[in-house]
């Protein structure tokens, strides 16, 4: 058996393409239900108080209010939850633990109503000393942010025991040798202290969540990236049994993190719940900020080398700000440790790695976290021990970086990559080796990210009687293009145009379990339980062919919906007729994908290292301290590309976000209250901000762990960016160790006669 | 490995029972959907007419109105529909066939604007010579209905080549041995010419429509038995792929087959398609009445027996009147023919069953179609041998019926029931060997179902992390339980509590394949399915188990959730955990019904023979005629009851439609119009009409086709009441042969000397 192979490897355009030009897509905020309610949030003005008395009389009286809920609605519920730790009221309780917590939510017949309403809700405060940053929240006497000897795993922790203490709440180390000895060894040693600025993921769509119960069940429309952590969540929640509670997803509108886990579902739940009517509540964009955000970060690390440029060892210590509650950041504290030493051939390292409660706003994920916090950092080191040896500062990476099969972190999955061919490629498209003009610098960054998340997903594959399939996976469609690839998928395994494939929307009482969309795992890993699924149905196929004709299936073609063998052809129809007797009937299909041992393993963890690498040219105005762009360059190493057109566009985009990350995003806070929160103060990249060049190169080595050898892309262009900018700088003798590289710190990086020094440490020693 | 067995066998309480009690349940016409309108349909009030034009403008212009439909609408589509002969269009093209077939279609803001909006439409007709009776439309100079060279069969017709002439729609004929032989020899002859009136299914709910656009994509909510089957013809007369057509079946307010197949739903998509909105057409009961009933027919049949009672032959023919459309007549007609010789060992019998086109309204399936049109006249003529041969009714049918594994048909199943064990169940109950109470009459009938309809049926079994599993399954629920006993079955094999398992209403995008929800083939068939399904789930639960503990799965059990190893136990959420790592994650099974050959084979149909029997004891008030109805019971061979009272309330449901068919029910036509459309007008039974005692008896001899030796039930009851309460009058010496029984038909049979004769046959010859 033979199949065309016209599924994949082909850029098809994309299957939602007219839908979302012609704005038919629907999305969570355009669902209408008879009789729903608009809730508005209102929301804590203090980062730390006590709550000492709600009134909603007044509130509850305006004509078109429907339901105010307050903490007081929980009392016949747990209500906390975290996927992580167990440690948020879907609602203030007694306590409120940032600016911008919900304290009480309103329902009522239109929005302006519900917005009044807030106005005439009274909280009485005890406002309570705060810890509104990392350094507060890690002093002596710091403010603790919650009783943490109460606080519970949450459902998907996953990283072995919690043991929160004081303000910290998760911490994570990775070691490999005897660091001391090396650095006593070595001929050069580089070190700093870095920040990491708190950025927002800005999706298109702020969070939106419309629910509705039907006695004791409760569907829920959101705009969420994993439809069954959230339903497990909700069920949680409300003492449901999980085939209770339905999460179905439309088309999200951007998600790079901000809408993994559970975020506005609960609040939404409890309030159509006091209701007894649908309810939406639909995030502004500066209540969005304040549900989720990229941790900020402080990092101390130092490198070790012997005076050729092998490098020795690598110490890191770093604190990731998660906000008053935990959400992901215990799996951001992990990643981070996980990017830390890079991705090299080490004697010895060794990361400390804390996350820290303070009265922020909780961070969750974004887009190749702790890679993108990492990479800058340690890249920067590489560089600077390049030039303190004398040598290339590609030539010390083609020296030290690891060859595939090499363990790359102690008991993990060993590398699956070919680094060295991924960061020739870098330096041949930035013409490395060439005469860069004056006032240029280059910079190239190469770094993993332990991706993939956790190996469960499964599809199911239905192919009707007239030759259309129906592909049932809960992978969430959020401008990525998965809807695209994984028809792709099925298009190739059945050989059927990919316009004859439908991909329905994710919605728990339809589309089968998967455990999450982010990790850059949906290709790979829905992808493989999407093949399986196909090649189900496809042995099927095969089966009544080859009953038909008498023959072995493996004798057989398949090939334009059709099963072959020799010139003799029966279509899908012919054939679920054949199988059925009539004109009706439908093949099914079921694959699951597990963490699985043996070859192509993702037992241990990560599922695949995907590859974060890219390279920058820039300029620098020196009378603004602009950084100009010149050139960008990503590889995408991705195994094999379904839809290379969709990779490079994945490609653009992470390396256009990483740009963000690198050049101009920051959220500020004042006493924990968000300064800047619209476009006019955010600066998020936009069409004038475009490299003058954008250069996407695409390996395929087929050594993914995926169908056909697919590994994920989409986040490591981002991490790779801010390393590559930040090398390109060095080679400009600028030298920073914050983030953003706004103008005016370059400027007095431009202008300061050696590396900016603080006056002190951020930490004046480790917690 | 052994299973619990405490799914099936219980009378657990039905999982829908709470939703429903409750109101929640919600039906088609529960549904509001945003930008809704109301469609209301213009019905010709001719019975036959050619369309010289329909002007509009003036309902166009009516405030509230946003769209008129017509048969000019239509232009871009092939817009012929009918499962069995394509010689319906959706809306009436350039003539009319009935009174009542639709003319125009308005939707508008709200029904009433649509309804004022219909008394605005002109329409000129040519009125045309009607057949508004079986008699005129065969008839030697009648008017034809179509012009029969041009019709199509439709994408379902499944009854070999369809052959239309003038007016004959179907034709289908049974013959075994030389019948004019067999007479020449007998010894007795009984024969009679009998009619059966035009009959309604009368459903709670009359039939109701939703379509949604989106796109060229179509959702329809609909009351629908058969959601696959309207998919289809959906997708056929729109030019769609079928996945891009959604039809979701919410609860169903009854069918007994008045819902099979496709009725309002084309009429609804195209108004839809028209305004440009979602639209809703909701029937009232005498726009029901016009969109299907149960076939009336005239039938002659003779009897030859041999002077010991035993039965030689029999002759049949009969005349259905299938209406205006084809609908399911052709099925009705075959059904009829394989109901009419009745379960006996002949030497020959020769029966022509003709399917007739009449301008009335079209006629389609009713619960127990052809067996209940057949059964009573069949049966009577048996009783009628008994006396002239002089000896006792049941001894006469113990003597004669087929034993199990005879052949009942020419090429079809053979015997799958034990019938004499069931009639002497039902002569038991009647106290058959006891002397009657002075006035009263007893009487049985027994019969044969051909069932199952096609054996094409899917579903699957989603367990999920928290040991709550999905049973995703097209079976329509409509009352009669399904969802109840298909969470039974699932139940049974994973030895889950019932309460455990939800089943999400019928949806082509969701619940797989199923052909359709009648023909008593739900649980057997659709429940085969659901069985196969759960057993991949518990073959993989027993997998993950012996792999856990090292050893086969033959040594498990499966019980209370779990599976057990001696002592030791592993939850189904504990093995999901172990397969998967985590709390997610799911285990999926699909099963597939199709023809199979071999044991159990269903390929020759039917599927299995449905015993229809029934036994009455009935009293007669000489001075008004009225049938007193002292005992009614019915023998219920099931093979394996999965709940026995569902299984009993089945059965006295079905006598109940029973004894309305024998003594009430008649739609009254006057040139085609009906005059009796309302409750007043048609008698259906109520409470006052129960029979003082209804016993039900249950046979289990596990001979079905189904899981566990399942065979459906819940029709036959219907066919064997007619025939029962006939026996037991012509038991009283009154002899009729014309349903209903009314009191005045009784009166005039109390008062004639013999059997009322006509004075000329309903046909002259044969047509």
């Amino acid at each position: 058996m033979t199949a065309s192979g016209s599924g994949i490897g082909r850029s098809v355009p994309r299957v939602d393409a007219r839908e979302k030009v012609t704005g038919q897509a629907r999305f969570a905020g355009d669902l209408k239900l008879p009789g729903m309610l608009h809730g508005k949030v209102l929301r804590s003005i203090y980062p730390h108080a006590r709550i000492l008395g709600v009134d909603v009389s007044k509130a509850e009286a305006l004509p078109g209010v429907v339901a105010v809920l307050t903490g007081a609605d929980l009392l016949d519920i747990d209500p906390y939850y975290g996927h992580s730790i167990k440690d948020r009221p879907l609602i203030a309780i007694d306590r409120v633990r940032f600016v911008g917590e919900p304290v009480a939510a309103v329902a009522a017949e239109d929005e302006a109503t519900a917005e009044a309403a807030l106005n005439l809700i009274e909280v009485e405060y005890e406002v309570l000393p705060a810890a509104t940053t990392m350094q507060a929240a890690l002093a002596e006497d710091a403010p603790l942010l919650h009783e943490v000897e109460k606080l519970r795993p949450g459902l998907f922790h996953g990283l072995g025991e919690l043991r929160p203490q004081g303000n910290i709440c998760y911490q994570h180390t990775i070691a490999r040798g005897e660091v001391a000895e090396a650095f006593e060894r070595a001929d050069i040693v580089v070190e700093g202290e870095y920040t990491f600025p708190a950025v927002y993921q800005y999706a298109m769509e702020p969070h939106t969540a419309v629910a509705q119960w039907e006695g004791d069940q409760v569907t829920v429309w959101a705009s969420c990236q994993h439809p069954y952590l959230v339903r497990a969540e909700l069920a949680d929640l409300f003492g449901l049994p999980v085939t209770d509670v339905r999460v179905i997803v439309p088309y999200v509108g951007g998600g790079f993190g901000s809408k993994s886990y559970t975020k506005m579902e609960p609040i939404t739940v409890a309030l159509a719940r006091k209701a007894r009517r649908p309810v939406r509540i639909a995030n502004r964009v500066d209540e969005a900020m304040v549900t989720t955000r990229r941790h900020n970060m402080v990092c101390r690390m130092r490198t070790a080398a012997s005076a050729d440029g092998t490098l020795l060892a690598r110490q890191v210590s770093l604190w990731l700000d998660t906000g008053a509650y935990a959400d992901n950041g215990p799996r951001v504290v992990a990643t981070a440790a996980d990017a830390a030493p890079g991705p090299y051939r080490w004697e010895s390292f060794h990361v400390d790695a804390y996350g820290v409660y303070t009265n922020r706003p909780p961070s969750g994920s974004y887009r190749a976290f702790g890679a993108t916090h990492l990479q800058w950092i340690g890249e920067s080191q590489v560089d600077e021990v390049a030039r303190r040896a004398g040598i290339d500062r590609v030539e010390i990476r083609l020296c030290n970086l690891l060859r595939p099969g090499e363990e790359v972190r102690p008991g993990g999955k060993p590398l699956d990559a070919d680094l060295v061919g991924d960061v020739r490629k870098i330096a041949e498209a930035l013409d490395w080796d060439s005469p860069k003009p004056p006032g240029t610098g280059r910079g190239l960054g190469v770094g993993l990210l332990a991706a993939g998340a956790r190996p469960v997903s499964t599809a199911i594959v239905r192919l009707q009687a007239d030759g259309t399939a129906l592909l049932l996976v809960s992978t969430t469609e959020m401008g990525q293009g998965a809807r695209t690839v994984l028809s792709q998928l099925v298009s190739e395994e059945l050989a059927l145009p990919v316009e004859r494939i439908k991909v329905p929307g994710g919605d728990t009482n339809v589309t089968p379990y998967d455990r999450s969309t982010g990790a850059s795992r949906s290709t790979t890993l829905a992808g493989k339980a999407v093949q399986r699924a196909a090649r189900q149905v496809r042995d099927e196929l095969l089966a009544i062919a080859g009953e038909h004709w008498g023959v072995a299936p493996h004798a057989l073609e398949l090939r334009q919906g059709a099963v072959w063998y020799g010139g003799k052809s029966l279509t899908f129809p012919d054939l679920i007729h054949e199988r059925f007797g009539f004109s009706g009937g439908e093949i099914i299909g079921h694959g699951t994908v597990r963490p699985e041992a043996g070859k192509g393993s993702y037992a241990a963890g990560p599922v695949f290292w995907e590859v974060c690498i890219g390279g920058a040219e820039v300029r620098v105005d020196p009378g603004t301290g602009r950084i100009h762009i010149l050139k960008l360059v990503s590889v995408a190493d991705v195994g094999h590309a379904v839809n290379p057109e969709l990779v490079e566009a994945q490609e653009m985009g992470a390396s256009m976000q990483g740009l963000g990350n690198a050049l101009f995003e920051e959220m500020v806070f004042d006493e924990g209250q968000i300064l800047n929160s619209t476009l006019l103060d955010y600066h998020v990249p936009t069409i004038e901000d475009l490299p003058d060049a954008f250069i996407s190169r695409l390996v395929e080595n087929e050594d993914g762990p995926g169908a056909y050898g697919i590994k994920g892309v989409g986040e490591g262009a981002l991490a790779g960016v801010p390393a590559a900018v930040v090398n390109a700088l060095a080679d400009l003798g600028i030298k920073v160790n914050e983030l953003p590289l706004t103008p005016e710190r370059i400027w007095r990086a431009l202008h300061a006669s050696d590396v900016p020094q603080r006056q002190e440490p951020i930490f004046k020693e480790n917690p």
